[in-house]
């Protein structure tokens, strides 16, 4: 295991989406035509990542980012029995998935406030120690609406509890904005957002690693696992797990999976399915394209959605992503015959008996499955996970002649929202208005 | 309001489903020709309910389930602090669901065991007061594979604690089986598993009544309002807020809405998205059809989900789920002018602008969307939502003339599983020994 500190232990297998035994199926020889587009948009992605170019910034965070000053920034809060995240999106995802993926046995003690459903909100502040809570408050923009409403009524509970929170309180955000000021304001400590990376990209710098590191979660062996990950970059698809995963799956939604149930076989995973939901939809659901994330998790969802993924449409990719190396309970024998097969199994080859046979099921029905594994749930996986999840995305960007990094369809909601709580009459209010309703009751 | 107590409150609305604002979207005339498909429709599952038909039984459920008898069967466990549901897929998700939507305030003490992942398990073990602990276990073969292997691991983790777990243990299983047996030999208090009725539309009984029993919620109120739901069936989707929801999706994925994005607007109804996209997949998908329920929650995934929604491939049907009553806090003034609009707005205030926001950003680009909504999120909504999905889901079955209580295309990997665990070699086994892979690191 000596390479395993630094090398890289990730691995793509593509070999059940391949045709002609897969539909939606690609046959090798089409993946040996894609590899001069790989090639090439490797180059494209080179070059941005060199150039430092907006988005592309992303893949430099491993090098950039900075472990000790973070942990020196979160110092005056690390004492904390919780952590209170207030952010959405980008803002939130990133960093509930590190905590879930590299501390799982404090990942209770993170607690996130990603939405601004006013019973959740009032249940979740009224039931924490907020005098043993640290509020990681976390706005690229400083203006982003939920976060915003949400900070201020964590910080008027506070104040109401007789905590100090500017005591309690680190702040992530940009060079200019209301939370930027506030936070001069009040001297809270603060950690920059990283220049040229979009929210649901910035997972490897303090927006997705402020909690870790108060929790003290290994963010080094993360960022480690993200610059392996970032050394394994190569101008060919079958040399680089990234681009093994991307270019596969922009080949299958070409052939018509249009759906990419995302199914991590682990708990502690269930986080990171839902950042890629965010990084895959946002980035490449565009100009009528994009695969649809199906969030799903193994083995749970195998007696929920296998239905479906084996007999129902042939639209779709099943993303399977686990380890190797499990630890865990084995089974006591139990006094009935029929659970004998049962008895003396660990739950880990139980678990990976319904993986491989998931994997056969799909295949025998001819749906295809791409399989991403790491050795074992650890700090440095998560990190190649992360970045190669980035890389990945990106690639299929290129390939789709995509823009990967910008997120223009929220736009029109967020004017109307804004209008609608002003009281001011805009075009989208008046579409509002205007809106057909056919209600029955 | 005096008639929510016993009436319905839900209603259905599609007019934003309506074309030729939507892609894909129906215009009313093609809905005016189903009408009589969907009366014929009715007529049958009048016909399946009356005669007690497997599956059909289900939409029986509200008017057998005796809460009181519930009520009695859990009072030898009734003083538990925490409750632990040993379970997956039908025998999870719908008890999940009841305890998040009718306790939120006590759902953290509600912990579902429904997957073998080892590190999970031995957390989840490791955290729990054991002694303060009621475990119900449910399965209704009473030989699922995960379930009891993880009530095995739980009963002798109750045994090292010195917990006598035949005093804290509740089992709900079929007549049959080694749950049985066990519960039996130790005298544990069961509830049965109702008789013809799969797995995934048991909720409303004690499948997925129990926990919340337990934890003294509103069981009455879940089962009058399934009764309301149950009284608004009616030959007409126009007359009728579950046929209404069933007929449009059908008609919707018939115009190429092949993916159901199910969004409520509740932390507290997350879970019943869950839980819908069982029914909604393991009853629909099959023979090469079935929307892939696609699980979000608003707000939040607008800010992961929606540029996909509004701008990737017009594939979709939006589902929001919302309740018109919300309570919860003001979001304070600030110290910043930018921040004015957010001053004294109730965040119910804010997430209806939002939502609102929303179904018309997706309106704007076509998209279809159907509202669901509620007066308020109680034990009766809670319960009229479950029985109007699984209406809703029985008229699709029949609208696409499939078999909507079965689950076959499960069967292949439950028998491969079990042969790998068995150390037999099968078909089954013989095809995982010959997948094709090609891995890259």
């Amino acid at each position: 295991m000596s390479g395993a500190i630094d090398g890289s232990s990730m691995y793509v297998d593509i070999g059940t989406a391949l045709a002609p035994g897969a539909d939606p199926g690609i046959s090798e020889e089409e993946l040996d035509a894609l590899e001069e587009r790989v090639a090439a948009a490797h180059e494209r992605i080179a070059a941005g990542i060199r150039d430092d170019e907006f988005g592309y910034a992303a893949l430099s965070l491993p090098d950039r980012v900075d472990p000790d000053a973070l942990r020196e920034a979160v110092e005056p809060v690390a004492d904390a029995e919780f952590v209170l995240t207030v952010g959405i999106g980008g803002s939130a995802l990133g960093a509930r998935t590190i905590t879930s993926g590299i501390v799982p046995d404090r990942a209770d003690r993170h607690v996130v406030l990603d939405n601004v459903d006013p019973e959740h909100v009032d249940r979740t502040v009224d039931r924490l120690p907020l005098a043993e809570t640290a509020v990681n408050v976390v706005s690229k923009s400083g203006t982003t609406a939920e976060t915003l409403a949400n900070f201020l009524v964590v910080r008027e509970a506070m104040d109401d509890a007789g905590v100090d929170w500017t005591e309690r309180t680190i702040a992530t955000t940009g060079s200019a904005g209301p939370l930027r000021a506030l936070a001069d304001e009040h001297d809270l400590p603060t950690r920059p957002v990283p220049e040229g990376v979009p929210g649901r990209f910035a997972a490897l710098s303090a927006v997705g690693l402020v909690p870790a590191a108060i929790l003290d979660g290994d963010i080094e062996g993360v960022l480690a696992g993200a610059r392996a990950a970032r050394e394994s970059l190569a101008p060919s698809l079958f040399e680089c797990p990234a681009y093994a995963y991307g270019a596969t799956a922009y080949a299958l939604e070409e052939r018509g999976a249009t759906v990419n149930a995302f199914m991590p076989y682990a708990e502690s995973l269930e986080p990171f399915a839902e950042w890629f939901a965010q990084l895959w939809a946002e980035s490449l659901g565009k100009a009528g394209r994009g695969q649809t994330p199906a969030r799903a998790l193994g083995v749970t969802d195998q007696h929920s959605q296998l239905q479906l993924y084996r007999a129902g449409p042939a639209d779709k990719q099943i993303t399977i992503v686990d380890a190797d190396d499990r630890d865990g309970p084995t089974v006591p024998v139990a006094e009935h015959e029929e659970l004998d097969y049962l008895g003396n199994t660990r739950l880990a080859d139980l678990l990976a008996a319904e993986r491989d046979a998931t994997v056969a099921s799909l295949a025998e029905a001819g749906q295809p499955t791409v399989r991403v594994g790491v050795d074992r749930l650890d700090a440095h996986a998560l990190g190649e996970l992360l970045y190669s999840m980035e890389a990945a995305t990106i690639l299929v960007g290129e390939l789709a002649d995509i823009e990967t990094f910008t997120q223009p369809a929220v736009e029109w909601g967020k004017r109307a929202a804004r209008a609608l709580l002003a009281g001011e009459e805009t075009a989208e209010t008046a579409t509002i208005e205007d809106l057909p309703d056919l209600r029955v009751e």
